[in-house]
C-alpha cells in the first residue's frame, strides 16, 4: 500500500488518473480540467508515465492495464471526500453523459438507462461545493 | 478526493488507519506493527484525531465513523499494490483470526467459516515480499 501512495498519494497525480479514466488524454485537456500550473502538469505526466500508469503515444495520453485498474482507489477517495469533506456538497457531480442523468458516484448505476456506466461516459459537473460557478466539463 | 488525500495520502498516515482498522488502538502496538520511529508515529497520531479520524480516549486511539469508513479506499489501494507494486509477491498476507485461513484482500471472504470478515477478524503475516521475516504481529 505504501507503494501504491508513492504512486497516487500526491494530489494532482490522483487529479489526473481520475481526469484520465473520464477519457481525457491531452495535455492542453488535462490543463483545463485541473487548472493546474504547465510545469507542474508536466512533471506529473512524466512521473505516472515513468511509474507505468500512464503511456504517452502521438503526443496524448492513456491509461495502461495497471492505470485502469485504479479506478476503485480513485472511486473510492472521491465518495469519502464527497461524504466527509465537502460541508458545502459536493465540489463535483457525476453525470452520465448521453442522458445526463446525475449517478451515485459510488455506483456510477445510471436509473434512467439501467446500466452501470463506464468511466469513459460519465461527465463532471460543478456541483454546490465547487469552487468554480463554471462546468469543469 | 484531493481532500481525502490530505488526510491520508502520508505513508505512515494510511498504514496508521490500516492497522486501526484491524483492530490496533495502543501507541505502543502501532509502534511494533509499523516499526515507524516514535516522534513520527506521535505526530502522525495527532495530525488523525485533529482530522478526527481518531480519537483518542485512556491512552487508546479509536477510529471515528469517518475513519472506519475509510476501509474501501484502505482495501483498494492494497489491493492494487499487491497487484502491481509487489514483484516478489504481497509483502503481507490477509488470514482469518479464528481459523487462519488466508484471504483475498479485497473480497476478504472466508471460504472455512463461509462469511465475510470484519476488518477486526483479520490478522497480518509477512508474505513472500516481505522485507522481514518474521509475522508482524
Amino acid at each position: 500500500m505504501a507503494r501504491t501512495l508513492e504512486v497516487i498519494g500526491e494530489r494532482w497525480t490522483a487529479l489526473i488518473v481520475r481526469d484520465a479514466l473520464l477519457g481525457i488524454s491531452r495535455f492542453d485537456d488535462f490543463h483545463a480540467s485541473l487548472g493546474v500550473p504547465t510545469n507542474t502538469l508536466t512533471k506529473r505526466l512524466a512521473s505516472l508515465v515513468a511509474h507505468g500508469i500512464l503511456v504517452r503515444s502521438n503526443g496524448e495520453y492513456a491509461l495502461t492495464a495497471a492505470g485502469r485498474d485504479l479506478e476503485p482507489v480513485i472511486r473510492s477517495l472521491l465518495a469519502w471526500g464527497d461524504q466527509y469533506r465537502a460541508p458545502n456538497g459536493p465540489p463535483r457531480l457525476v453525470h452520465h453523459r448521453p442522458c445526463g442523468t446525475e449517478l451515485d458516484p459510488l455506483a456510477l448505476f445510471c436509473t434512467t438507462c439501467d446500466l452501470t456506466v463506464p468511466a469513459r461516459d460519465i461527465e463532471l459537473r460543478a456541483g454546490p461545493g465547487s469552487r468554480r460557478s463554471a462546468s469543469r466539463r
